[in-house]
């Protein structure tokens, strides 16, 4: 079969693999229909996911069709339509039983990580009975896929975490797919203004498209003031990195209201200052998470309701033999105004 | 009246100074019969606390008896033995409304730093019907002076916003009195343990006379090792930081396990490093907290029940006129032992 293989630093080619096999009594093999890239892929071809091994084939993302399962599953079988999610869970362990499915001891993110992933004709699965979902009828695939990994991100690690409620201001920083995502989700609970930030004149548009009450460019240095000033001088009850730059995450350091929340979702390759001579009395909470996925049933709901479109996110469509092109056109954002691209087999 | 007023940095004297009077129709007038010394108060004589200025009767701690109340006082009349907050606040505004009482708009943490404190003959506090407390009976008047601050700061700021709960692993950073009040209040959840770390050997030996299950002089560089050998190599589920410099706040984060809280309670005077290119997703929450006193009636029934004794905290005792020796003593605990001192009238 054909698959997007990672081959060091700066390195990635379409190269011929054997097609999978059961390997595990808990696996399943599934024929990907359709599957996306992920900013933590270009993450892994910077060099800056050591856990990836050159020779991995990446993706963690994708939705299609099972094609064997192994004899200790029961919840699936072949021909049924799938979502993968990308989190792996036994569903035994400790972590697994506290829903925080991400450190699950012999799952969590294995997927085009630690284990072949889904920017492949075929990918194997392990745990399926916990880490696949059936699709629901009558819901584009495309926006399926969305399911995955950046809706739960948004929602887990934004909005849960942000602890959004009605009445509630938020700002968003990064008005990137993650960023979107979060902002579509966090309507779920009405909150009182959305107040998305970013460089990108263009995201800025489509997050007020996408229900942003205000956005703001934080390029003139001024963005603080601004969001104190919609929010009568306190600023915002919940603050989302969607970035992953220290610059972002200290910049929600200034935008918190005392009680606040800064929830951060962006993936960091280094540290940052925590101002905690100043925020020690703010009481507020800064939270962590790699996405759980404990939310993908919920979010399918919502989704086959027609509650929340993440379909909206996609802005590119490729068949697997332009997969390349896919990439450059994902890395390219700035320039092809790409937000999620689509591969489809 | 004689008070100890601070007369700006390193610099502090017992002046002669007239006996306050109600200014508002919320006020009432308290003679303090017993009042302590806060780290705090250090603090502020190091010149680290801008809002305190020079000429401020200095203390938030104390208990005494009704001298004089407004017209609006309705819970509380001349001759009731009272508990001071360390916080005061008016019960009305929005962050009141939210319990949380130490952002008042109209109070919070005022008591010796923006207005006249407790260090003194007579205090005047605002608002008290929500910042006053009717002293149960049968209790030793000391042990209640450490609900002013130390008791409710120990418990809302490390064992609320840490989330222990029955099994919990516990690290607190920091066994002085704040962190011993940690120590005292996280009992009441029957933690599976509780590691108190600290420098001073006799700290350390009074934590676990206090019911710490075990302490570990950080000194030698290996307390993460230690801390991970008790733990199935996991860390911590609550790392309390009660110290208040950025060291022992980065070593919280190597303390806490996945999924884990870091809680702080320590005042910071500076920045710290927060690990994000480890932590992002470790899925953590860090809290910060000026204390609110919201749960100052929970404990005054906890005290008065019997459960614990913050009596215990108590190491030293002093008059008022020899206010000048309990500075001195609590200053130099290294060598004194001290824990918290109280002052009587």
């Amino acid at each position: 079969m054909k698959a997007l293989v990672y081959l060091g630093p700066g390195r990635k080619a379409v190269e011929d693999r054997p097609k999978p096999e059961i390997q595990a009594p808990g696996d399943a093999i599934v024929k990907i229909a359709k599957t996306t890239i992920c900013g933590t892929d270009l993450h892994i071809l910077k060099g800056d996911v050591p856990t990836c091994a050159p020779g991995r084939i990446l993706g963690h993302e994708g939705v299609g069709i099972v094609d064997a399962v192994g004899p200790a599953v029961t919840a699936f079988r072949p021909g049924d339509k799938v979502l993968i999610s990308c989190i792996s869970s036994c569903g035994k362990c400790e972590y697994c039983r506290r829903g925080m499915y991400s450190h699950c001891e012999t799952g969590g993110w294995i997927l085009g990580n630690r284990i072949d992933g889904t920017q492949a004709e075929y990918v194997r699965t392990p745990h399926a009975d916990t880490s696949l979902y059936h699709l629901p009828t009558g819901v584009d695939e495309e926006a399926l896929v969305m399911l995955s990994d950046i809706l739960p991100t948004g929602f887990e690690c934004g909005v849960l975490n942000g602890k959004i409620e009605p009445g509630s201001s938020v700002a968003i920083v990064g008005a990137g797919p993650i960023g979107l995502a979060a902002l579509l989700t966090a309507q779920f609970y009405s909150p009182a203004s959305i107040i998305m930030l970013d460089l990108d004149e263009n995201r800025l548009r489509v997050a007020v498209q996408f229900g942003a009450t205000h956005g703001i460019n934080s390029a003139d240095g001024k963005a603080v003031e601004k969001v104190k000033a919609l929010t009568d001088g306190r600023g915002v009850d919940a603050a989302i990195e969607a970035v992953g730059v220290p610059a972002t995450f200290e910049l929600c350091q200034d935008l918190v209201a005392p009680g606040g929340i800064i929830a951060n979702v962006g993936v960091h390759g280094h540290k940052a200052d925590l101002h905690l001579e100043r925020l020690w009395s703010h009481n507020i909470a800064i939270t962590t998470r790699l996405v759980d996925t404990s939310s993908t049933p919920m979010l399918l709901k919502t989704v086959a309701a027609g509650r929340i479109d993440p379909g909206r996110l996609v802005t590119h469509r490729f068949t697997f033999d332009r997969i390349l092109d896919a990439y450059d056109t994902f890395a390219h954002a700035g320039e092809t105004k790409a937000l999620k691209v689509i591969i489809s087999a």
